[in-house]
Parts: C-alpha cells; sequence; structure tokens
C-alpha cells in the first residue's frame, strides 16, 4: 500500500500499533504520542541536553546501499551520539518525518523500526513527531538527554599536557561507504579479504553511549566530542574551544583491521581514512595523564594517540622516525 | 553571496555573531550553540514538554508570497502554540535546516531571524541546530517546554456539562492563503474593504501563549488544544481523546470580521472558514461550568461556542432557528 492511500493519521496510529512503549520504558513519560506535546518528568539533579541531527535521501543515505532500517537506525544514532559525546544519557526523542506521497508504508514501516529499535536498546522512546509531504524522505530527529552535572563532558575543558584517546578502531565509514559507492553491494569483488562489517560502520552505526558511560565514571575526562566531521576535524574543535594545540603519534592511531585488509581496493592510504573518515561515531577525548593506569583496566576499548600541547590550534604529527609534521583538519563540509 | 561559497560552518558563525542572546536570556542555559548538544538546567518541579513541527517548501508554503521571515516566524510559531496549548512555557529550541546551495545567505538571515524574533518575543532562545543541504528549503523544528504539574492541559480532560470555548476570531488563516494564491499580494484587487491583517494569520501567526498563561491561572480548565487542523478537526481530538461529544451554537461560533467584509472574494461561506480553517493557532479549550463568570473578567478574548455532550463522538450544530445538524470534521489531511 501506498502512504497516500494510507494517509498521515492512519499512518501514526500505525506507527502506535506497531512499536508500542514497553511498560518499564515509561517510567518518565507523562503522556507519549498522541497530545500537542509530550510530557515527561524531569530529574530534579540532573542537566538537560538537547541536540538535533537529520539525515536526508541522496544528501546523507543512498537507497541503492541503505535499507530502509539502516536509515532509520543512522538517524537515531547520530543523535545518540552527541548525547554520549556530552556523558549524558538520552531520555526521550520527538522525529519528524518529510516522506513522498508514493512511499511504500511497508518502508515507512522499516523506517520507524530503525529509529525504535536504536531509541529501545538505548533506554529511550519516540514520544512525539511530525508527519508531512516531501519529494525526497528527510528525518529530522531531536533527542532530549540528561546528564548528572558531575559527568558533563564539554568541548572546552582539555588542559595543556591531557592523554587525547580514542574509542575503538578508526577509518571503517568512510571507507565502507567509498567501497558501497564503487562496488554497491557486490560482495564478490572483494575475494576472501572480505567482510561485511565494513559497510555497518557507515550503513548502521552504534553510538559508543555506554562506553561514555563507563568513561565518565572511571576517568577524570577534560573534554570529549564524538567524531562526526573526522578525527583531525573533531579534534581541532576541541582544541579551538579549549584554546591549546595537539601532537599526534602516527603509530598509536588505531587504523582499523578491516580498511587494512582492504587497502588494495581503496584510493588513499589506510592512515587518511583514520583520520578523516567522518561519522565514526567513536569518542575523542582528553584525560588527565594520572589516568595513564586507569586506561588499561576499562571493558571499552581506548587508545592513547597524542597529547595537548600549549601551541593554541596546531595540530602536529610524530612519526615512528620521530619527524615532525603539521596537519590539516579537514573535515567535512555540506556545502 | 550564496551559501555555497560560505559554507556550513561560516553560516554557523554568521548566525551566532548576527543573533546573540541576550545576557538575561541565559539562565536556564548552561551551554548554548557550539558543543554536541545544548545544556540546560532543569527545573525541579515542573514537567517537561516536547514537541516538534516542521515546514517544507511549496508544501507549506510558497515564495511568492511569503517572505523568509514569515517562513522563520511560521516555523517557530506552530511549535510555540502546542506549548501553549499544553499550558506551559518555552524553554528552548533546537532547529534543522535544510538549505539549498544556491541560497542566497541574505536569505537565510532573514528565515532565521524570524525563528529567533519569535524564540525571544516568547522568553526563549534557539540552542542547537543542524544545517544539511537540501534541494527545497525544509526546517523542523524542536521545541522544549515547561509546565506545572497544577496547569498542565490534555486533551482528554473534557468533562460532559464543559463549556466549550475559543480563544479570537476564526476562519482567517485559511481565507487568507485563498485570497494569497489567487491574488498573489495584488490588494488593489480588494478594493477599500482590504485589510493586510488578513494575510498575517497565514503568513505570520501569533501563538496564543500569553493567553494560555491568562487561562490556566484564573479558570478551571478540562482540557485544551490548538487549533492547526480547523477548529472542528480538533475539537474532534478532544472528544476523541475525552470519550465525549460536542453540541455548538452556530452564531457563537467567533467568525472573524475580515472574513466577513471579503465574503464577495472567497469560494465558500464564511462559517466554513471559521469551522474548518487549519493553522489559526488559536486555542480551543473546555472548562466547568462554573466558570462562566470568570470567562467575562479576561484580557483574552474566548467565546463561549457550545457544550459537551454524553453523546460520544458526535458533534452537533444549533442554528440561529433551534435546528440541529450533524457536523464532520473535516481536518486538514497532508496526503
Amino acid at each position: 500500500m501506498k502512504l497516500k492511500e494510507l494517509g498521515e493519521f492512519g499512518l501514526i496510529d500505525l506507527f502506535r500499533k506497531k512499536f508500542p512503549a514497553p511498560p518499564e520504558a515509561g517510567k518518565r513519560i507523562v503522556l507519549g504520542l498522541g497530545d500537542d506535546c509530550a510530557v515527561l518528568k524531569s530529574y530534579p539533579k540532573n542537566l538537560l541536553l538537547f541536540t538535533t541531527d537529520s539525515l536526508m535521501e541522496r544528501v546523507h543515505f543512498d537507497l541503492s546501499y541503505f535499507t530502509w532500517e539502516d536509515v532509520g537506525i543512522k538517524a537515531m544514532s547520530a543523535n545518540v551520539s552527541d548525547i554520549a559525546a556530552m556523558g549524558g544519557l538520552p531520555l526521550a526523542s520527538v522525529v519528524s518525518l518529510g516522506l513522498p506521497k508514493k512511499m511504500e508504508v511497508d518502508d515507512t514501516l522499516n523506517l520507524y523500526s530503525g529509529m525504535d529499535k536504536m531509541a529501545k536498546k538505548f533506554g529511550f522512546l519516540i514520544v512525539g513527531g511530525d508527519i508531512f509531504l516531501s519529494d525526497k524522505v528527510v528525518i529530522s530527529v531531536a533527542l532530549l538527554g540528561e546528564v548528572e552535572p558531575k559527568f558533563l563532558l564539554k568541548r572546552s575543558g582539555a588542559k595543556i599536557g591531557d592523554l587525547i584517546c580514542v574509542t575503538g578502531d578508526l577509518g571503517e565509514s568512510r571507507a565502507g561507504l567509498e567501497l558501497l559507492q564503487s562496488h554497491k553491494k557486490d560482495k564478490s569483488a572483494f575475494g576472501s579479504t572480505f567482510n561485511k562489517d565494513i559497510f555497518n560502520k557507515h550503513l548502521r552505526p552504534v553510538p559508543r553511549l555506554f562506553e561514555s558511560r563507563e568513561l565518565v565514571r572511571k576517568l577524570k575526562i577534560n573534554s570529549m566530542i564524538d567524531i562526526s566531521d573526522g578525527l583531525l576535524g573533531d579534534l581541532y574543535h576541541i582544541l579551538e574551544e579549549s584554546c591549546v594545540g595537539a601532537r599526534l603519534f602516527e603509530d598509536k592511531i588505531p587504523i582499523s583491521k578491516k580498511v587494512l585488509k582492504l587497502s588494495p581496493f581503496l584510493k588513499q592510504k589506510p592512515l587518511d581514512y583514520a583520520l578523516y573518515s567522518g561519522e565514526e561515531y567513536e569518542l575523542l577525548f582528553t584525560v588527565d595523564r594520572k589516568d595513564l593506569m586507569s586506561l588499561k583496566t576499562l571493558n571499552t576499548k581506548v587508545s592513547v594517540i597524542g597529547e595537548i600541547t600549549d601551541k593554541a590550534l596546531r595540530m602536529e604529527m610524530v612519526n615512528r622516525y620521530n619527524k615532525v609534521r603539521v596537519l590539516e583538519k579537514r573535515g567535512y563540509v555540506h556545502f
């Protein structure tokens, strides 16, 4: 069935029926879908976190290799990652959906399912929304979260001497995108070195929310950001807000093994993917040097990749022969 | 200058520079634009309100008669109206903007200016956002508000015997749109009866936020909604959520005098505009009968237009000769 036949209110009813709120999820929700606003209980001691992020067909995703569920997952992930980057937890989300008349109702259900799955996985619900007519699919998610004041992390707190750390491995999101764009989903092209997980980092990234909570509980973190514009682009945001510089060690950058294996099929050097790949949704943070030992006891994979310097806005890279070069930020630019 | 030349981050910087936060507005804002999330102080005793609403070029607005500032005003108004409909006050907003590469930077400033003006008029700020590339302009606003638990108003509280009331006058939004569509901005067509205010209700509606606060403070309101789908469409939402019926009195419906004057230029009867005009952003509410005298002492213009009955989901209209007819809801349908 096409959306045109079901209508806006029919679609809203269908979403409510197919994706009900589990009883335990409603503790903080006084009123969910179905009124002019959702109503939530505020939590006295916490600070509120508020963010928004959008995905548009052909700009942010291409349906020749994204499933509708991937799109839903990715739309929600970007927002959860923003909350993780502040040290907080998500509380509730509202979703604006621009949908074409001719879209299949099943496709809208798969899209919503992706968002709903991510929300439930990370302990919150979609509590409101808006549906409107659009030639191309556009999804704007706004996410409300909260954080204990002592755990709040900004971009602006980096201190000279801090260790620069990053979770996980880097480079898969852009490398995966490049392979998807050049080979679509023809996996045979990559032979035995192929691992479909390399696509997942781009198609359905997992925000590092639980990891963020481990970090804020166990370490003395001074600044944090999620990698959405690329390691160097986002590091530069920390440097700008904190008025400091950074020295990175080339052999400490955690280049994804999948990217290294697939490098014969890629256009650039593996290191470049690790430095410039956007939409990684890994966490980049700086900690007091005293935390060096604590870093080794974490469940989360963390690499120490450099240190904060007093040379404001300067990013240097030290290679294995101890040669220093200055780096450019080169983040993703939309226009 | 085109957006393409300025770039995404350039535009964000320009917004921050051109529309600074007045110092007194920042009381509740710990961190505004410039990090992964905005950070707000939560207010211990209040409930949070959370809503979203979008405008898309050609679907919701036509640039042959909307200025960019009108568009910004309207995008924000719809959301403020939702908060007003719950009895609350807005706290902070995040904005997702899909903008074409070739858009003039000045136009984006006018668009943002409309949103910023409305926010400041109603005591809050834009604290975050997302900008992305789009063929057509699309604006998704998410608004966070709060309400004292004793003032929270839902659609579901209407009681049998309640008086049905509405603020202001009705019909101008759709009548104005019709005149704009047929005559564009050629005011001469309407002769001396013309009043440009009839366009404003459609182009730059004013949400009834201050009025809502007077109502919740002075009356015992049982249910409330804002008129976005038309008087009858929205009354029907109250009836559905409250499992009651309604009887309206035809000669009590506050048809706008401007609509009456311009009726020779309109396609339908003035009453039809009052009953079915969407995007009026007036408040429709039901109060205990004991409040009849209090209604007369308000600063806000309120009309008592009917009463709640026990006939679930039935809407009746009584005309001046005491004849009763059953009404259809006919709200605005997007698909």
